[in-house]
């Protein structure tokens, strides 16, 4: 069975959260406040350039990602298509899923006329670093965050 | 005289660019087709959740960089200000005005309420990596490009 994407409902906002912070990376951050994810789903939904993606394997959702297509006058006016917060569920990793997912966002990139793909990814991710260099991404920049 | 921030305007793009492609790092890209700047410009500024920045000093435009606030799941539903194309006029370099503009991004991406801040620099910038650092900001990421 070949995973099926679609854009994320509502609905799906509780097991996307889920699949975000059972990642030990992120829960090893520091965080505070309440956060507020429907709020934050409905702001992605109502946002043309923002698309959260769920991914299906036999109806459950096995996977996320986010893709935001950022315009500007840089990369010779291209927009840029990013993609954050790329998670696969624990029991369905080694399968190959990351991998489609990555090649249909680089797919849906290229259709739309976007410059360049870019990501982050965390520099305790090693396996993550070889899966982005064997799909043609380039660990070419620093990425810096500051926490507010 | 300290420097002053608005939002850019169409009579802006020309100079934005000399600004943006003035830089060798940039200039070293590999780039293909016409690029449309007009159109670039235009995207941005018609998007609630981008800001393309100038910095004037004594009416002149000085310096630019864009910001893109990204809504999404991770960082318990908080949005995420991006800094991108941050670029000083050769002349107006080492005076502090750089480091005025991040200050002013913070600032701004804060009082939105946006949980961080996040920015990739190229890996030759190795000036730039201490400037950001001295920020506050921390390289804890890779930062991975696909050119399409």
């Amino acid at each position: 069975m070949s995973p099926q994407f679609r854009t994320a409902r509502r609905e799906d906002v509780p097991v996307i959260v889920r699949l975000i912070n059972e990642d030990p990376i992120t829960a090893a951050r520091p965080s505070s406040g309440e956060p507020d994810y429907y709020a934050a789903f409905d702001a992605v939904d109502a946002d043309p350039r923002n698309e959260l993606i769920v991914v299906e394997l036999d109806g459950e959702v096995v996977g996320t990602m986010q893709i935001t297509y950022i315009p500007g006058l840089s990369r010779r006016g291209g927009e840029r298509a990013q993609v954050e917060a790329v998670r696969v569920a624990p029991p369905y990793r080694n399968r190959g899923i990351g991998r489609e997912m990555m090649r249909w966002a680089i797919d849906r990139a290229r259709r739309r006329g976007c410059a360049l793909v870019q990501l982050t990814s965390d520099k305790a991710r090693t396996d993550a670093h070889r899966f982005y260099a064997s799909l043609g991404f380039t660990a070419s920049h620093e990425g810096f965050k500051l926490i507010l």
